[in-house]
């Protein structure tokens, strides 16, 4: 047998979304907060593909604005970095990935997560990856399947084809964000997975099926890494080559038109923490629904999300209300509903509002 | 026909409430606060008697703690202060009262007036008070009773007796806070008003009926002013004596005992601002029901009150909520209901919290 080669995480911290917001803001975003766990999501995205022989130290791919808080985040997790890629413009999760790819070695084995995801059975994720590898070493590009449990509209779906392995199926084609009732049908026919954004591939296959279907992308990544300046374990590409790449994710630019595509089922406990909702789903809560968190006083309250990160927040009699408070910003949402924070968002953008960029104090 | 002689107002502002928390605290209790118009209720209430030659510059009951911002919320609306008598130790409106009938000449002609109330009808009040003058100069103690809008159960109520004069009735009763149902019958039967707590009498006859009803509370405030310490306009009672005075209100001590009590009943859109909700009832509301103050940015809301003295507070998508954010305590509770706000203070109250005291930031 040979020696089994080590697995090099690739941790993609480039999100600035405005979803979990008051919280969740561009100079502190998603991955960067403790939402779940006394860890943030970039820890324990770390710290499940770490600590074992399996692994190599993590690239992290992410913005310059945060290189010093990612540090200190792995640092308190006394996890050691193996490069930190900073990039010089954000040109989506593609051109990310293309830059992991060309500054690791041909034949590393690229483990690509999203930082701010939760998966709750960890020895779940493991065995799926080793199911993927056999694959990944023969040059197959590999997803990850999440089995669905809801018709969730929010997610792009993977319909899986045939049986290439134990527990792996060719991937026969990727399906967009559907609407609820093709979503229930995909639920239903057992036959769809969610795309969760996690991937094993060898830098070489990424590389190879990217030049194939991604030229421009592959070229700009390909020169800025080339022309990179190292200080340290960081990493930062040139800018004006990156700034020519095409801004494109993964799988529209390389995914969904590479030939040798499989996708590994796997059901782990997987969430993009995508919503307050989902928090409040995921939060252990007491036996009146609610989940609570920082200095909070809640009175007859029942299926509530309550948290602060400085005021008290004292709630009264309330139901089914989502409660988010910072010293400067308060958000309240009606449970079961918090996409409702879109429109919301987009009033705060078209006023350049502070608290979407500034640290909440 | 004599020259008519001026009145005094005499402000009480010795209240720490916290129905109105978390903006009212004890540092800034509510009559401080500008709650329905840019000016402060103390502002308002100074400002509904004074600017004509019937009303003498105000003396003003409060407590030491407030007394520069009282001096300067009137500087700021322009209105000279007569005198300030700043209590050693709170012990409720019957010796508020007493301290300021010992300090004003006998013959004056004292108008009471707690400090957090808002009326919206003046004239109405100004010629309520018209009407009440001639009883007063003949020796009566006059309470004005508020036209019942409701079964309310949080107030105390009047029986109104024989008339007097035009506009002007004995009273027959004082009765204490009814339940709902008798509360109904007051309203139905015509007879009964609400004890607003606003009071006309002669400094010499409430100190009559002092003497008579409640002599130890009459003794205590009168060695008070005897052996008191002046500066400039500020009076400060002695402290031993003042502490000796019982506990009790102008109601209990004296109107509830006294012989020669008449009542005017008069309708001047009262309301003593008592909860958020009679806040959300006398404010101006868009043509959702929404009442919002300070950087608030409510999207598809019904029937709110939304208020921020700091934070900006975003709601989407709720209905009948009623929030107010500080920089350090943020309050939600369901419209309607907001003396729910009770059992959240007395909580806060057996911890001690801090934003029960300190002004917010």
């Amino acid at each position: 047998m040979t020696e089994r080669r080590r697995i090099t995480p690739v941790i993609l911290s480039g999100g600035s979304g405005t979803r979990l917001w008051p919280l969740s803001r561009s100079a502190r975003p998603k991955q960067l907060l403790a939402l779940t766990h006394v860890e943030t999501m970039l820890q324990l995205t770390v710290a499940r593909a770490s600590g074992s022989e399996r692994f190599a130290a993590p690239m992290v791919v992410a913005s310059t604005a945060h290189a010093d808080e990612i540090e200190a985040q792995l640092a308190a997790a006394g996890i050691e970095v193996g490069t930190l890629i900073l990039e010089p413009a954000a040109r989506n999760t593609g051109p990310a990935i293309a830059l992991a790819a060309f500054a690791a070695e041909p034949d590393a084995i690229l483990l690509v997560m999203p930082s701010d995801h939760v998966i709750a059975d960890v020895p779940a994720f493991h065995a799926a990856i080793e199911r993927a590898v056999p694959l990944v070493e023969a040059g197959w590009l590999v997803t990850f399947g999440i089995t669905p449990n809801g018709p969730e509209t929010g997610y792009g779906y993977i319909r899986r084809g045939d049986a290439l392995a134990p527990g792996v199926q060719r991937v026969e084609k990727f399906v967009e964000k559907p609407d609820r009732v093709t979503a229930q049908s995909y639920v239903e026919d057992g036959m769809h997975s969610w795309n969760g954004g996690i991937f094993l591939f060898t830098a070489a296959s990424y590389i190879a099926a990217l030049e194939a279907h991604a030229p421009a992308m592959a070229a700009a990544a390909h020169e800025a890494i080339d022309a990179a300046t190292h200080d340290g374990h960081r990493i930062h590409p040139e800018a004006l080559s990156f700034g020519r790449s095409p801004n494109d994710s993964i799988d529209y630019a390389v995914m969904e038109k590479a030939e040798r595509v499989a996708v590994v089922p796997v059901d782990m406990g997987w969430s993009d923490v995508g919503s307050w909702d989902a928090l409040h789903e995921l939060a252990i809560k007491d036996l009146d629904g609610n989940a609570h968190h920082g200095e909070v006083l809640a009175i007859d309250t029942n299926n509530c999300l309550i948290r602060s990160e400085g005021p008290i927040v004292v709630a009264v009699g309330v139901k089914d209300v989502i409660v988010i408070a910072t010293r400067d910003a308060v958000l309240v949402l009606p449970r079961g509903d918090s996409q409702q924070i879109k429109r919301a968002i987009e009033a705060l953008k078209r006023d350049g509002h502070v608290t979407l960029d500034k640290p909440w104090a």
